[in-house]
C-alpha cells in the first residue's frame, strides 16, 4: 500500500513521501524502508527520529522533518488498523480433513475448517467460519459460534457453550470439573460437578488457561473479556465484560467479577469474592475470600489493601531501621535525665 | 425419583409431599419445581425459605413450613448421593476406537473404551473398566489400573504406574522429567531423570497440572489426595492420603507431604521440605527449602510462619503508621522537658 | 560395566572390588549391590557409610573402608556421566508412523522418528536424528533443528524456529500470540501478534510451559537456557544463555534477561525489566515493571529488594511486637516523670 493509501483508511494527516510503498508493519527500532511504525507518545521522539522506518504514525501535532508521517489521533490504535490491512489474516481452505473423526450427528457449518486429528462428538454444532485447528476436541452437545478459532489442542468438555468470534489459544480446557469434595469418612468425596460453562462473545483465551464448569450453576466470561496463559478460573465463577487477565492468575470458586476489571499477573483470589466494575488489581496481589472490592478501586499485596496504603506501608517498612534507631536513642535520652 | 425413594437411599426423614418426581440436583437459588438442592447450614435458612426446589435436603431438626424437606445429618454429602443416583455417569460403550494406535504386546482389558486418536505403547496394560479419551497416550511399559477416567490430551510418560479409580484432567501429564542440572564448564549439564512416578488410588488430578517423575527414586501421589488445575509437581515429592492441593501450587523436589494436609491456591513449598500431617497452608504462602512444618499447623505468609502469629504481624503493620506518631510525640516531649 | 571400567571412563580413582558389576545408577539410600551412587559431600558421609550401594562416588581425598569407591573431583557430575553409560537413551525407529500427516512439502529429515498422529504443516523442516512424539504439531514454516526431541502433544505456531538438541516437553506451546489489546470505544482491540520466537540450541523446556511469540519483534530464549514446567515467557522476551528458570515462574513483556540467571519458583517479573547477568531471583519474588537489575544482584521479595536487605526488613518485622512493647514502656516512663 501507498502511503497515501494508509493514510486515507486511518483517516489521518500525510506528510513526506505520500507515494511510498509499505508492506507491512513493524517497531520503531528496528522497521525498515519499506515499514509503517507507530509513535506512541512524545517520550518516543527521540526513537522516532532515529528510526529508519518508511512511514511513522505520530500524534497528531507533531511533526518529523525528514520522515514520512501519518498523523492520527491515536497511533497505536491506527497501526492496529494499517496492520490489519497490511497483514490480512490467512485463513485455511474450508473443509474436514479426512484424519477428523466427526460425529454423525454433529452440525458442522459448511465453510469451517476442521484440522487433521479433530474429534467432534455427538450432538456438537459449529457456527460458519470456525476454525478447528489440529488435535481440536469438542465434547457431546458443545456449542461453538461463527468465527472463532480454536487453536491446536483445545479442549472442550461436554456441554460447554462457546459465543462468537471466540479465539482460544493452544492446550486450552475448557469446562473440567471443578474442585469440590466433601471430607467425610476419613476421605475426600467428590462433590457433583454437572453445571455449565458459557464463554461470551470476541473472548480470547491464552494458552494451558483452564476453566472448569460449574458444580451445579454455570461458569461465564462475559462478553470481550481477554484471558492470558495459564489462568486459572474455578467453577461458578462469573467474569464480567472487557475484562484484562494476566497470566498466572487464578480466580477460586463461585467468586463474581464485574466489567472492565483488570488483574495484573500471579493475582489469587479466593472464593466468594466479589470484584466490582473498573477494579485494577496489582501483580502477586491476594484477594481473601469472601471480601467485595467496590468499583473502581486500585489494589494491591496480600492480603490486598488500597495500592496507596499498601505503598504506604512499604515506604515504612523500609524505615522500620531508622525507627528503631531512634526509639532506642529516646530511651537512653530518658535514661540519661532519670534523676 | 420420588421424594420418598430419595428418602429412602439417604435415610432421611422427608416432611411434605412425599410423592413429587424429582429430576436432578441444583443449587439453592435457581433450582425449579423437579429439582433437589440442599441447605449447608442455619445460615442458609433465608435463600432456603425462598427457594423454588421441589425439594429441600435439610440439617436434621430443621423444618421449613411450606417446603418438601428430607432431614439429614449431613445435607451436602447426602446430596452427593443422591447426585450420584439422579445423574447417573454415562460411560461409553467398551472398544477400541479405529483410530486408536495401540502396540500389539499392550494390554488393554476388554471392557475399556479407547477413543479416537489415542496411542498406547508397548507393554503398556489397562485395567477393567477404565476410559481413556480421545487423544490420551500411554508411553512404554505405563500401567494403568481399573475404572479410571483419563480425559483428553493426557500424557503419561514411559514407566508410570497409575492405581485404581484415578481421574486425570485435561492436559494432565504425568511423569515428565524433573528439572535438575549440574553447572559445569560454563553450561547446565543435565541430572539424569530416570526415576518413576507412582499415583495411588482414587486419586483425581486437575487440568494441565503437570508431575514430574523421579530422579533416581520415585515421585508419589497417596491414595485418595485430591490435585487442582495448574499444579506443580517435582521430581521426587511424596505425597500422602486424601491431601487436598488447590490449583497453582507448586511443589519443589525432593519434599514430602503427609495425610490429610491441605494447601491453598498459588502455595510454593521449597526443596526438601517436611510437611507433616494435617497441616494446613494458607494462599499463596512459601515455605522455604528446608524446612519441617509440624502436624497439624496452620501456616500463611512467605517466609510462612503459624497463622495466628502472621496476622498479628499483619495488624501491627497496620498500626506502623501510629507507632511512628507515637515515637515521634514522644521525642518532642522528651525536647521539651529537657533543661 | 566393571567398577574399573566406570573409573576408567571417569578418569576416577577406584578403590575395593575393581571387578564388580554395576547395572545402573541410584540414590544413595536406595541404591543395591549392583547400582552406582555418588556421594555429594562430606555432610552425606553418615549414609554414605550405611549405603548398600555397589559402588559409591565419592570426592577426592575420602575414603570409606568397606565401600567400593572412585574418587572423583565432582561426584554428582561423574554420576551424570556414568549414567549416560550405563543408560543410554532409547531411541525409536526412524521412520514416519502412518497416522501422521505431514505436508507435501515440509522437510523432514530421512533418520528423524516422527510418531503417531504427528502434524507438519506446509513449509515446516526437521533436521536430522530428530524425534517428534505422537501428537506434536508443528504449523507453517516451522523450523527445527538436529537431535531434538518433542515428547508428545507439544504445539509450534507457524513460523517458529527451534535450535539444535532442544528437549520439549509434553504440552508445551511456542509461539502462541502475546497479550496485547489496546483499550479504545469501550472495549480491547487486539494489537498485531505478528513476531516471531526463536530457541536457541540446547534449551529444554518443561512440561505445558507456554511462550509466545513477539508482537512486531522476537521472543528469544538463549543458547543453554533451561526453563522448568508452568512457566510463562510473554512477547517479545529475549532470554541469555545458561539461565535457570524454575516452574511457575512468569516473565511479562519486552523484559531482558541476561546470561546465567537463577529464577527461583513462582517469581514474577513485570514489563520492560532489564535482569543482567549472573542475578539470582528468590522464590515468589515479584520485580516491579521497568526495573534494572544490576549484574550479579541476588534479590528477594515483593516489590524484589536485595537479599540480605530484605531478610533484615523480615527480622524487624519478627521484633515490632517488642518494639511496640518499648515505646509504650517509654511513654510511661516519661510520663511518670512529668513534673
Amino acid at each position: 500500500m501507498k502511503v497515501s493509501e494508509i493514510a486515507e483508511l486511518l483517516r489521518g494527516n500525510p506528510a513526506g513521501d505520500a507515494e511510498r510503498q509499505i508492506q507491512g508493519v513493524a517497531a520503531l527500532e528496528t522497521a525498515g524502508p519499506t515499514e509503517l511504525a507507530y509513535v506512541e507518545s512524545l517520550r518516543a521522539l527521540g526513537p522516532a527520529a532515529a528510526s529508519r522506518a518508511g512511514c511513522l504514525l505520530v500524534p497528531e501535532g507533531v511533526s518529523l522533518p525528514g520522515h514520512t508521517t501519518i498523523a492520527v489521533p491515536h497511533p497505536k490504535l491506527a497501526l492496529i488498523r494499517a496492520a490489519e490491512a497490511l497483514h490480512p489474516a490467512s485463513s485455511p481452505p474450508p473443509g474436514i480433513h479426512p484424519t477428523a473423526v466427526v460425529a454423525r450427528d454433529a452440525q458442522v457449518a459448511p465453510d469451517c475448517s476442521v484440522g487433521a486429528n479433530v474429534v467432534i462428538e455427538s450432538g456438537a454444532t459449529v457456527g460458519a467460519g470456525t476454525r478447528l485447528c489440529p488435535g481440536v476436541f469438542l465434547g457431546m452437545g458443545v456449542r461453538v459460534g461463527e468465527h472463532c478459532t480454536l487453536h491446536p489442542r483445545v479442549t472442550v468438555y461436554p456441554g460447554s457453550q462457546i459465543g462468537d468470534r471466540v479465539i482460544l489459544h493452544a492446550g486450552v480446557v475448557i469446562g473440567s470439573d471443578g474442585f469440590g469434595y466433601v471430607f467425610a469418612e476419613g476421605r475426600q468425596v467428590k462433590f457433583p460437578q454437572l453445571g455449565k460453562i458459557v464463554i461470551e462473545d470476541d473472548v480470547e483465551i491464552g494458552s494451558n488457561t483452564t476453566l472448569d464448569r460449574g458444580s451445579l450453576g454455570a461458569t461465564v466470561i462475559g462478553r470481550g473479556t481477554k484471558i492470558d496463559n495459564l489462568v486459572q478460573i474455578a467453577h461458578n465463577v462469573k467474569i464480567g465484560r472487557h475484562c484484562i487477565i494476566v497470566s498466572q492468575t487464578g480466580i477460586s470458586g463461585s467468586t463474581e467479577v464485574g466489567d472492565y476489571v483488570v488483574m495484573a499477573g500471579q493475582v489469587g483470589i479466593g472464593e466468594h469474592v466479589r470484584i466490582e466494575d473498573r477494579v485494577v488489581i496489582g501483580g502477586q496481589a491476594g484477594v481473601l475470600p469472601g471480601k467485595i472490592v467496590r468499583s473502581g478501586s486500585i489494589i494491591w499485596g496480600t492480603p490486598s489493601r488500597p495500592m496507596s496504603e499498601f505503598k504506604k506501608t512499604l515506604a515504612r517498612l523500609a524505615r522500620l531501621d531508622a525507627l528503631a534507631e531512634k526509639v532506642k536513642a529516646l530511651a537512653q535520652q530518658v535514661e540519661k535525665r532519670s534523676p
